[in-house]
């Protein structure tokens, strides 16, 4: 059976872009029976550029509880926190050694980081050799990436075929699985939807929260009156990522009819966000309130993680020669 | 009690500059009452340039056995393989995320070694985070270390400090200790002896195998009947490492009266090689035929290794809200 990872750093809470981006495709992947479903929370990731020790704890219960609330079924699925199975920063040390110094100073994503970023750690810049660890440690047949993570995946295949080609085939070489049917999703500006832009919608907020943040969406000035164009509109490239298609056109009819004002639509999305992730909502108050019960799921698919860590692991060692 | 830090790479079998250099030293401030010893086999270090798997494990007992045959008190010193204390792994990535890029980028010994080396790994880069690792995991006060390794103590120092100062005084600040009376060791063709130059004197070897290498010592071409300068001769040189002051005076003398042949200083050399660590040999050909008491050895050494290890990582993780 193929076995699929995905993991997600945990930066902040989890927002409509990882959700509808990243982890509801994930799940689906996930209800089918045909994988073996791998889904970790990337903490140790975080802390190239996450420093403090609270909001880190706080933003990986709240991941945890998200992926939670969206339906993942931890008795299906090995869910786990990356650094409570600490053999992957070992697996990293080895791999490292078989990782060509100049394919990591050449990578585009350590490049664009190196540019914004006035502290460049070493962190950053062994990062990919941190997620290659994390691929090749669970031997991952399938990941699914963005198009952004691509070199990234193609580092790792690099390492592992130099790693097999010297000790005979210990890794599986991963294949990217890239969606194109995924929609990037837009944050409140416009830009993509990112932590990093401060532009992301919460799902899992109080309503009062969320219907602020939601009333933000930049739009033009047009009066209520005029008519508008969809097809440039924030607020409704995010509803015809959440609503159902009659009321997509619905909408769309409506801008273009004129009449219909900004505000309408915002209030539109804002209940249908509400409705439909009710469920997922009630159940992330439920998972975020009862930390012990996270702790204790989580600690169960650590176990399972590290049943196939530390075989892995044992085998490196016994072809390196430790 | 300060503790001091010692580990040593295992890339090759220990030789005379290694003994003379930094293994006699480091043991006779072991001996000292006032210190807690650590020492240590650097074999993680070794995947940068050993890819061998036998090679390595060869290498790792012949150290541990060189150690002991020289004296090393296991009961005394902690003594210990780093790759059986995988916590250092976990450590390094927390550190590489406190340490500027470009302070690796440009540390000597990696410009060094990136100039001679075909293929430049990131293991090699991160190479320094590994040590300051090592170093901080035990929280060592002093760490012996010769000229060229001061640089990656000083980096160990940055790394700690900026740890520090964001949260607390977790790490010690080691101090580098050089001892200037520590000569340098010449290598048979006159270089500083070092594996990487396939120079060295290996005193472990059986007898015949070892005057043979003592015979290839480089000379000029000087007659016997010829007065010769013992001040530019390699044989002289290393004869007056290990031969007693007296001895040392009549080969002055007899080089500069002449009728004395470089073959003669030679044979004096090994047998003063002989003589000066005929007790090592032998233990060591006890250790080195007695794996399993080895492995007992190093393992009871880290279990003591860990305890430290486990609980300086709980202090960070708890630090770093893992």
């Amino acid at each position: 059976m193929p076995r699929i990872l995905t993991g997600i750093q945990c930066t902040g809470r989890p927002h409509l872009g990882n959700v509808l981006g990243a982890m509801l495709p994930t799940l689906e992947l996930a209800a089918k029976p045909t994988y073996d479903t791998f889904i970790f929370l990337a903490d140790l990731h975080t802390l190239t550029t996450l420093k403090d020790s609270q909001e880190r704890r706080n933003y990986v219960y709240a991941a945890a509880a998200a992926w939670l609330a969206l339906g993942l079924d931890p008795a299906k699925v090995t869910f786990y926190r990356q650094s409570k199975v600490p053999a992957v920063c070992e697996l990293v040390w080895y791999l490292s050694c078989f990782t060509p110094y100049p394919m990591l100073a050449n990578a585009h994503a350590f490049k664009d980081k190196a540019d914004r970023m006035s502290m460049v750690s070493a962190g950053l810049f062994t990062y990919p050799i941190l997620m290659a660890a994390d691929i090749l440690l669970y031997h991952a047949d399938i990941v699914p990436v963005g198009k952004d993570q691509l070199q990234h995946l193609e580092i790792t295949r690099d390492i592992a075929t130099s790693f097999n080609q010297q000790y005979g085939p210990v890794f599986h070489l991963p294949q990217a699985l890239i969606d194109n049917s995924i929609a990037t999703v837009p944050g409140i500006d416009g830009q993509k939807m990112s932590k990093s832009y401060h532009n992301t919608i919460d799902i899992f907020l109080p309503e009062k929260e969320l219907r602020k943040l939601v009333m933000r969406i930049q739009t033009d000035s047009k009066s209520v009156a005029e008519s508008k164009d969809p097809d440039t509109c924030i607020v409704f490239k995010l509803y015809s990522l959440v609503a159902n298609t009659t009321d997509i056109d619905t909408m769309r009819k409506n801008y273009t009819a004129g009449g219909y004002g900004y505000g309408q639509a915002k209030e539109e999305l804002f209940a249908t966000i509400l409705e439909r992730f009710a469920v997922a909502r009630e159940k992330f108050a439920q998972y975020i309130t009862d930390i012990s019960n996270l702790e204790k799921i989580l600690m169960s698919g650590e176990a399972k993680a590290s049943v196939v860590a530390t075989e892995t692991l044992s085998t490196i060692r016994g072809k390196l020669g430790y």
